[in-house]
């Protein structure tokens, strides 16, 4: 097993810098807010669960090292340092939860002391959580499973995706402790390859069978019978679509084609009870991250890449949402949140 | 306009080393049958009427360096040769049908010189029609794309495919010509890129408006209303199934999901009157192709990858196929083949 993906000790906010992986396990100790949303933005801590982490670790962290001597002053400067990072990315809905508990819980309390304590413990529960949390899901989500499956996933939905166990990947690690033979076919998840790099690495560490694929060659492989199931994680599910890593939707539309179940594993956290598909913003992110790969460019100069970091899946193309209270089941109405459940 | 992608000089092949694109265009002059081996297995030569071609002219090569003094050395010389570059790739059917053309050429003859200009004939005939075809195709197909029409293309079926002009850029070409506005959506082509280095590099110099995506991105695009058909070329047409480029198969169901037309634009010597998809063997090729990129490794040591150079379309999610003579429709029945036209 790998380290957890992010933690606390004390003052320093500890995570695997993942845009290392797989060459090199290498973890940053980190001090201060700034550094902490270039990670995000960098995608070195990435990660829909993870960003709800790191979002709280972020807050909490602006917390302890505030000098102000007022409760005003104090949660002014904890709400510039939650607008910070929750600028970092716009889609993962658990990047401004984790913010928002931590928020509430500071802005619950009646001194800046009190308030300082309880934005770490809020955060520590958050991270305590999230363990407890992806073994629900990986038990509800084992029992989809059958002995002996072909697995495919896309991007990384596991332990590096989370403090640990993971979602997706979760699913797959429960399996494989109630004695089931499963394997797992990772999708490389071009551009940033996530799949290649993390899920092939965290399944291998953990000596499960996995093999990787371009992104494209999963539906070919469906059509060979080579797969059993489709587990994905997802960044976002409103109330009529699944937010994941651009290229889920694709699967989702072969999976369909092939009759082959298709399931999202995620967190209450990740459910968004506001906002419907179309007023989600999908990140676009630079150019660069089609056209240059490894520090050689792919794409001539002067045409254009379009880099959009997630898809939307419509839930009728969903099988079932396996979450940590239980499975979910067309046609998901309603949808839990994680205000309302 | 590029320039021609494989041609001869006197006894020197010459053509343009592809994989040294976006960032250099250069030829390579090659004056023996083992080094145009190496390029077709390198894929500095690519696409299927381009194999065409080079087996044609690979067998005029060794047809032309012949120092047999009667026929049957002779053709037991180039029967060889002709072996060597038919092992070099299994799943294009032209790169065989190019290297036939020559072989029963120089066959027919009945001396040892006249069987040499046969051979160099012939080959030079082929580099011909290549062209002439593809301009035929491009007229056939540009008349089913709509003024304004948003194209979405797999891998790289252009210029650089044929000898010049292309089959499914072909077709954008001649619409272009036609006076008719098109963009082209240019799906990168995971693991070698041909869509993001060679395609968006050949429509950039013609000035044609292209964008880059990953091929995972596709399917959104349909969602989203951004792309109104797909154009594909072929390596190999059966009568039941479109060998392509891996991932052209998802396109296709995808197009299906949403309702888009999705074309494939080839030669009749793409068309195999004899085998079915399931007999015909798809290449697989190196697991360094996925696992390691410009030297850097993406997938950790000792992970498997599973690398298809190709896949099959079934022909039911097929729209139209464009060729040289016009545009078959389902049920496309019967099929033609280079033999029996």
């Amino acid at each position: 097993m790998i380290p957890r993906t992010i933690a606390r000790e004390g003052e320093v906010i500890v995570f695997i810098d993942q845009t290392l992986l797989p060459g090199r396990l290498e973890t940053v100790r980190c001090t201060d807010v700034e550094r902490l949303a270039t990670a995000i933005r960098r995608l070195e801590v990435r990660g829909a669960p993870a960003l709800g982490i790191a979002g709280a670790y972020g807050v909490a962290l602006a917390a302890m090292q505030s000098e102000a001597g007022e409760m005003e002053g104090f949660l002014a400067g904890i709400a510039d340092a939650a607008e910070y990072l929750r600028a970092t990315r716009p889609t993962a809905v658990n990047l401004g939860w984790g913010i928002d508990r931590v928020l509430a819980a500071a802005g619950a309390a009646e001194t800046v002391e009190n308030a300082k304590e309880a934005a770490v413990a809020e955060a520590d529960r958050i991270a305590a959580e999230d363990e407890a949390t992806c073994r629900a899901i990986g038990r509800h989500g084992a029992a989809l499973i059958p002995d002996g499956a072909r697995v495919l996933t896309h991007c990384n939905a596991g332990a590096l995706a989370c403090s640990t166990w993971g979602t997706a990947l979760g699913v797959v690690r429960s399996a494989v402790e109630a004695g089931k033979k499963v394997s797992v076919t990772a999708c490389e998840t071009r551009p940033l390859l996530q799949g290649a790099r993390l899920t092939a690495f965290e399944l291998a560490e953990d000596k499960i069978p996995v093999r990787v694929i371009t992104d494209s060659t999963a539906a070919f492989l469906m059509r060979k019978g080579e797969i059993d199931c489709v587990v994905v994680g997802a960044d976002r599910i409103t109330r009529d679509a699944v937010f994941n890593k651009i290229g889920t939707y694709m699967h989702a539309v072969c999976a369909k084609h092939h009759g082959i179940p298709f399931y999202v594993a995620a967190p209450l956290s990740t459910f968004d009870p506001v906002l419907s598909e179309a007023e989600v913003e999908i990140e676009e992110r630079g150019e660069e991250e089609i056209a240059i790969f490894n520090g050689k460019r792919t794409v001539r100069e002067g045409v254009r890449c379009t880099t959009y970091a997630f898809d939307a899946t419509p839930l009728d193309l969903v099988t079932g949402i396996i979450t940590e209270q239980g499975v979910l089941r067309p046609p998901f109405d309603p949808m839990p949140g994680p205000r309302n459940i």
